[in-house]
């Protein structure tokens, strides 16, 4: 709810301060920075600043609480939770020119980088060097590090190698007071006090304003190598991956898609994905060549055990790389395939793997609501896409109630309302069901000592 | 300071309240609660109590509310940062006797354990699987889970497979209001709110009371082999660590012995360290076969640059586990040489060993201290060990000297006070140098949210 709003007199105060090209007022440049990529939310904000330094964070949080305003840090805007969405209110901090890598080192295995680099950027650098940096949320050609950081995000790559938490060992933090925080060092143990930087990491924005960011890097595996297979169930295809990592297989990427996913793939990016089959498994294994090899194996031979269609093995880059792709591709490939389209994004242990699948189905088909699945299956993580239509308020109503009955199940299985995605605007109201009165309590204690104003991207995760 | 204790009155509502069995209050009965693994400190609490239940702890929280008394739990008392000593106020909640494996889930690799279960219980009933838990503080044969997660323990296999935090998937915490938090769960990725279970991490007991804990556990390395190398200068032994760590091969363990060390150790317990050498690097490699003599290969042309005075290969696990148990008894075999002995645990990025290494020396000189240094090279963690004598106050203040500019030194070379160790007691005074006073406030902010009354052990991290 925003009662109040800055006057005329402070928004011209705004204007005087910033040169033209750092601060966008008028409608239409607006008009790109009142949404992010989830659908069904759009607001413009009131203004969006470009800082070219840390005094004009300072100067602009001064200004936003001075005036009845609120600041929303932004990267890419690829936040798939409505996190980056403005209020009516806002001032969107636009980090997207802070792009800078301002230092690798090799004798560290760290890159410091300004939070507007891209996570593709990083990948690149550290590639260079032989170096590997793991986390590959899908939007990781534009999305940035910023975001990253704001969003805890993971990727294909969760089950080996973790996701972005994993990855920071630093964080420079801008407070709504203005004061500079830096959490954290190039150190690879630190048990001095509470972790802070861990407080900021997911935190969507709401507690600091990140500057910039100390990554961990780590060795490249040398070698990796792809299996495609197909099932004629999804149970069995979930069953599959429950029995993988029963079995201690611990793959670099356990994806799943099912058979309205591949459709749309085959349609949109042919990769050869078997069409008859009703889910398929890429599994990919990386590391030293002969234990990747070795591990293709034992996995094979788990995959025998759940009667597939078809086995693949692509062992050549190119052949891996078409795969790959095909499988990055699939939420534009579903996303062409009705007027909105809502990404979810629960996780659950993965031994209930086969029952949340088989429970998507079923809520699937009892409210009528078309539903689409792929997943990061390996760690669990399952992105059910809702088909849907904005305008159609009655099939819009059943999404909504479709969905609150997949968050709850997921809940009850043990699992988390989002994996990856984070809360943002989407799903605040469920929230309150995985945690308890005192849990929820206490994550809003903790937006109150850090931001006692509410001056960072308020309203979202909670109200 | 403790201004106010509680009356007899008091007292007596406390003994009548639980069984004798459950109680300890005779002065003899306190002692082994006096202290901790620390040198120096010593303080006998008001009591003890060996909780039996959640609501037991609820009870004594608000007894020590309403009757000037603070909590101190206590799992097997190994802290080295004065952690666990008590105040004269203190209530001790031992958790020792809470040491049941309450679930092992094979399907999704975790442990759920009570916080008084040992390092080395975990660590065997993963084995029993042919899974592994990593963490591998010393005092690893005795230490609990539970102060493991207070003090975010480390170890030797802190650069390839993390801490403590790296495997805490969930945490069961009464806060000091008796209200049951359960944080975290069996997913492997999770971006719903603030990550407070990391906050509880390395909280050294002083947010909450851990009493469940969950654990990942991960696939047993196949194979390890260990490299011993002697060299004739310290520098030699810490630049081929920084070059090791360059080339991007990155050991299950990589430790390093100095000379002061080794004597000891060979004296104590022979394990065939080379005598005549200036320090000796210790170093793991595990996995996959061929990968672990791929590795080895590359860690020895390394090595070779840096003219070791000798290298040995222990391929037979018995060698192996020799010098393993020599490096292990390191701290027990320093502690026979004076009659007070202060295990330090900086951390530094590692290109910085060399030169803390020299500084160390230099220091030692200087000051006319005494001073080993053991250290799990391989991340950056050194111990230094001050061979002391209690008795001696000038020694003392010397000794207090040299720690402190040693402390001053590593993080002035971007480094930490302590990798592993917590901050406790001993150190709290050297923690505002290491974080600014926006950080340090910080800190103390969310003590106060999360423990408004200072009712968990006050005085530890921070007045």
């Amino acid at each position: 709810m925003v009662s109040k709003e800055p006057t005329d007199e402070a928004l011209r105060s705004l204007i005087d301060h910033f040169p033209k090209s750092s601060l966008l007022i008028s409608k239409e440049d607006l008009i790109p920075y009142s949404f992010d990529a989830t659908a069904t939310f759009y607001q413009p904000p009131l203004a969006v600043l470009f800082p070219s330094s840390i005094a004009d964070i300072q100067w602009i949080l001064q200004w936003a609480k001075a005036n009845h305003a609120c600041i929303l840090p932004r990267g890419s805007g690829t936040s798939l939770s409505g996190a980056v969405v403005p209020q009516k209110n806002s001032i969107v901090l636009s980090m997207a020119k802070w792009n800078k890598i301002l230092e690798i080192d090799r004798n560290n295995l760290t890159i410091l980088v300004e939070p507007g680099v891209t996570t593709q950027s990083v990948q690149e650098e550290a590639d260079k060097l032989s170096l590997f940096y793991p986390p590959d949320p899908g939007s990781y050609k534009i999305s940035t590090i910023g975001g990253n950081v704001g969003h805890n995000s993971g990727g294909i790559r969760g089950l080996k190698y973790g996701v972005t938490r994993n990855y920071v060992l630093g964080l420079e933090v801008i407070l709504p007071t203005g004061q500079l925080l830096w959490l954290g060092n190039k150190c690879m143990k630190d048990s001095a006090g509470y972790s802070l930087k861990d407080l900021f990491i997911g935190s969507e924005g709401t507690l600091g304003i990140v500057s910039k960011v100390l990554l961990r890097l780590i060795p490249k595996p040398q070698e990796r190598q792809v299996i495609l297979a197909s099932f004629s169930t999804l149970e069995a295809a979930a069953e599959a991956t429950s029995a993988i990592i029963n079995a201690a297989l611990i793959p670099s990427a356990l994806e799943f898609l099912d058979r309205k996913t591949i459709d749309c793939i085959e349609q949109y990016n042919p990769a050869g994905f078997p069409k008859e089959s009703e889910a398929v498994l890429l599994i990919e294994s990386d590391g030293h060549p002969q234990a990747v090899r070795d591990e293709i194996v034992c996995i094979l031979k788990v995959l025998q055990l759940y009667n597939p269609l078809d086995i693949k093995i692509a062992e050549e880059p190119k052949e891996q790389e078409q795969l790959w792709k095909a499988r990055k591709v699939a939420f534009s490939a579903l996303a062409r395939k009705a007027p909105t389209v809502l990404l979810e994004d629960i996780t659950v242990p993965r031994s209930a793997l086969a029952e949340m699948i088989r429970k998507i189905q079923q809520i699937s088909s009892q409210y009528g609501v078309e539903i689409a699945v792929y997943a990061h299956m390996g760690d669990g993580n399952l992105h059910p896409v809702f088909l849907a239509d904005e305008q159609n308020e009655d099939l819009m109503e059943k999404v909504y109630r479709a969905m609150k009955e997949i968050f709850l199940y997921a809940i009850k299985l043990g699992g988390t309302i989002t994996g990856e995605h984070g809360v943002g605007l989407a799903k605040k109201e469920f929230l309150a069901y995985q945690y308890n009165k005192e849990e929820f309590q206490l994550l809003k204690s903790i937006k109150k000592i850090l931001d006692p104003d509410n001056l960072l991207n308020p309203g979202k995760i909670f109200d």
